[in-house]
């Protein structure tokens, strides 16, 4: 692996303190911000994951809020889902596309309150287009960068760690909702949500002062959990079919060729900016899409470039992400796949770097 | 230093396999993309920038396209730089703002023809506020990020190597002006610039299939000049005051307060967005504003975050890039100082990692 050059370009978070004494071994960049990798090894990591409590530091998961009374047209001009029926409390993945239907970022949308909207992005600056399309449209709210900064507890023993420092109330917060909870005399959006399969919450962590005081009491209430800091993990997200956006889906591609397609009511959703170009899409299908596919063979090297997919030697998509599999016993992973290929069961090939390799189009994710 | 781990979403670029040929040490993350950081030290390189000639793979320069009818006049929206008498074949400096005066980029523009310009950006998705503006205002434009990969060649033999693969013709393009030169049969728009001090050229490769052929084209025709990989070099830039966006500045900066007030022209710069919040401040001037400081002492630390200028235990002001300057026997650095305490030669104090400097303020930059 390659070093990373230090700057304050490449924003520290508020457990950053936290991250590095728990000794983060490798970082990404993420929203201009350093999202840790590593701690022990990634299939360390890995197998923690799914078995204790891991506290992840995702402040890179930058919030774009909107209020004022238009706060809520403009939520539903950024998204081809129908937010009509959603209530306050609620969190919605959202697909964000531009006038051609192409993906901005696949984030989270939280309705605060009704005049109140954060947007949890991925990895792109989200904040410049809402803000030029308020201003363009002469829209009544104002969009800002908040003092924000994303907590993630993950893992099976999550609501139990969460419930010890938060009260037992917490365990009655429905998936992909949330609830105030109070910290040290803040009170604090806490969601259940999260970047894996393993169950878990999201504290919206508002004042960056805080953020050491939580982060060490989950850490010191969870000792007998075998609490332990963590992060986003390559296998796993992989297993669970969690895209990325960046890695599995860029601007190139719409919603549906991202299998996203249920979450567009491209005939309701009405203002939606794109809706002309998508409802072309959701009428006549895309003719490619993001499948699972298993590779053969040893553990394939990093993807950090696409790797072509063969059928009798012509292209016939690409893998964006993948990884060994100590628990599937495979090469796990995440490719764009023309409509010719992409049936389950569908024998192909990888090139990867370090030859070509059989590989098997899914059914489903493996977890 | 910490690891990077990889992944498609820190993208590649046209030259990465000469760049890890030249054996790269260390990238940062600049728009999603690897840019190298570190060849042989951060100090080698430095002297032989201001001694030799370097090939920079400045990818991470992602080029935003206006084309067509409205191009112009998108473009004077983005900017308070009038820009009405620039012509086909010069680039500008222009300041982006957002609508209350406040940073979103420090590109470059390139008039291309009269309805087609390019901007040569900075780190943050400017395209996201192009293409919203574009939309939000109704302009018939078409916004972009195509196939160009800028590659920078910099240092004192610049010139004399450009001349060797492009021809003498190369010699009659001046400062921030640019030429078409062919290579292997295709026209690449050449520009007299780069960020560094030492003088050179910026080659907008359009088409990556071409581009490891010119590298390696560059690499052999200068191997008697002595011809490097290089990349932005810290303490050069520095020395320099060759700002950073994210480092030195971010969308809570007006220009102004950046210094970058000469590029300006509030007045007569019609219909730049952000154009009402900037006269005031255009009229009052900022209170705070960006400045070379001396650090005493031996070579600082990384920077990274921002370290606290203070003036009898007061806070004045904050340092954001800084690094050991062999040519000046000091730590260079860039801060931005409170208006009380940012005449030249005035005495304050920088709160670093390791311990509180004295240090000063300077008149200009080093070089």
């Amino acid at each position: 692996m390659a070093l990373l050059s230090p700057s304050r370009r490449l924003r520290r978070t508020p457990f950053s303190d936290g991250v590095e004494a728990a000794g983060v071994k490798a970082y990404t960049i993420y929203n201009h911000m350093l999202l840790p990798t590593v701690f022990r090894s990634v299939q360390e990591d890995y197998h923690h994951l799914k078995s204790a409590v891991q506290i992840w530091d995702v402040s890179c998961e930058r919030q774009v809020e909107l209020r004022g009374p238009d706060a809520g047209r403009l939520m539903q001009m950024l998204t081809p889902r129908d937010l009509r029926k959603m209530q306050v409390g609620q969190c919605f993945y959202v697909p964000i596309v531009d006038e051609t239907g192409g993906m901005l970022n696949d984030p989270v949308a939280v309705k605060v309150t009704e005049d109140r909207w954060w947007i949890s992005i991925a990895d792109s600056d989200l904040l410049y287009w809402v803000k030029a399309i308020a201003h363009g449209w002469r829209l009544d709210v104002l969009v800002d960068e908040p003092d924000i900064s994303p907590l993630g507890i993950q893992g099976p023993k999550a609501e139990e760690l969460m419930a010890r420092v938060f009260g037992d109330s917490i365990k009655g917060v429905g998936f992909f909702r949330f609830g105030w909870f109070e910290f040290q005399g803040r009170d604090l959006l806490i969601a259940r949500s999260g970047y894996s399969k393993q169950g878990g919450f999201e504290i919206y962590v508002e004042g960056s002062d805080i953020g050491m005081p939580l982060w060490n009491a989950l850490m010191e209430a969870g000792k007998d959990l075998d609490v332990h800091a963590g992060c986003p993990n390559l296998i796993e997200r992989i297993e669970g079919g969690l895209l990325s956006y960046g890695n599995d889906m860029t601007d190139d591609n719409t919603p549906h060729e991202c299998g996203l397609g249920r979450f567009c009511d491209t005939q309701t959703a009405i203002g939606c900016i794109g809706r002309d170009a998508l409802l072309r899409v959701a009428k006549e299908g895309p003719i490619q899409q993001v499948r699972a596919i298993a590779i053969d063979g040893d553990a394939v090297p990093a993807c950090d470039r696409w790797w072509p997919i063969l059928a009798k030697g012509k292209k016939v998509g690409q893998v964006t992400s993948a990884a060994w599999s100590p628990d599937f016993n495979t090469n796990v992973s995440i490719g764009m796949v023309r409509m010719t290929h992409w049936d389950a069961d569908t024998a192909i090939q990888v090139q990867t770097p370090d030859g070509l390799r059989d590989a098997a189009v899914y059914e489903k994710f493996w977890i």
